[in-house]
């Protein structure tokens, strides 16, 4: 049996990982580089199909980059569904949807569906991401494959 | 007053539920028949508007009949909202949007919202859904009012 | 150090706003005005793009006009992302996407993208909204802009 204190831990990492999950859909839409950047440790990557960012400086670029921020100028949706989280001790995983809507002439478009694994490790006492993977759901078993819970 | 305890496990109980349906978007688009099946008590029925599913075994036959698995052979996204989850002792409901989105050369049409109802019961310390509605948002009174909180 | 108790009412604090906004999407589907309006404090604003609801009675009215009524009957789906929340004392800050999809002949039309920034205080024991603003994600500063974490 666990105490209520592991319990009340346990809750409070699968929640805290969720929520960094939620933020990111916004923080890079806001194009906040320094806080989109600071969800993942130095060393983590971010790999997206066209795009491989192997460390959190290069995930700062991207959000600065002239192509996220026409993104942004044009009117850009970084629409992430609920994560689901598993927490092993200090290590953990979040899988979720993500949607990619672009704003053309008061239309929206759903450009991409993308399936999301993110690995998250426990550092100084909050959790960062190390990796994560984006694949587009188009019918390659690499992209539902990130979905194995 | 509730105790801390029973706080706690109100609290793991509403957080195991959402989690729970956050978990089917991913597993269907994945194909993993068997955890979606488990999300199910095995007499759970799942009743969407042109299928209707008796039991567990039933979802494992979805899952893995031609249809689905060439759903996901063409790329398709099974995206549920965030589940709003109410708790009453050893059962629950959680309602939530869902949006069928279908790949379709490089493109994605969103071919089906729907309106989601799911009934849960606490069977030997975990949950199962025992029936799950989904209905069609296209005006119908029958799917809004799954909506009913 | 914070005590067990400080921590599980923060985390209960965090997933009721959560869960409050995860309820608005399924409850204006419904049309359910009186729900609808109990989120938010009798003086609480709602301030979207074209309209402007400056207490809970003009968030009422919104929900029974001819205008919601409509969009309802002809299918409607007001699809709200994962809410990222932050807790100070008694007020709280919660930012979402929403989406909001049109059913016609058959198919479902992504006609808005929205940013939200909802203000929460807590009022005699529970959390009610004082104000909401919502800007359609078209590339307008004002816009992403509500993202500022």
């Amino acid at each position: 049996m666990s105490t209520l204190e592991e319990r009340l831990q346990r809750l409070e990492d699968e929640h805290r990982i969720a929520q960094l999950v939620a933020s990111y859909g916004p923080l890079v839409d806001h194009g906040d580089a320094d806080q989109v950047a600071d969800l993942w440790a130095e060393e983590g990557s971010y790999d997206v199909d066209e795009l491989y960012m192997g460390d959190r400086a290069a995930i700062h670029d991207m959000v600065l980059s002239e192509g996220h921020q026409g993104l942004i100028g044009g009117g850009v949706t970084h629409f992430l569904g609920p994560a689901h989280v598993r927490v092993d001790g200090d290590t953990a995983v979040a899988v979720c949807h993500s949607i990619l809507l672009v704003h053309r002439d008061g239309r929206y478009y759903p450009v991409r569906s993308g399936a999301n694994r993110w690995e998250f490790e426990r550092r100084d006492g909050d959790w960062k991401a190390v990796r994560r993977v984006t694949r587009t759901l188009d019918g390659r078993p690499e992209a539902h494959g990130l979905f194995e819970l």
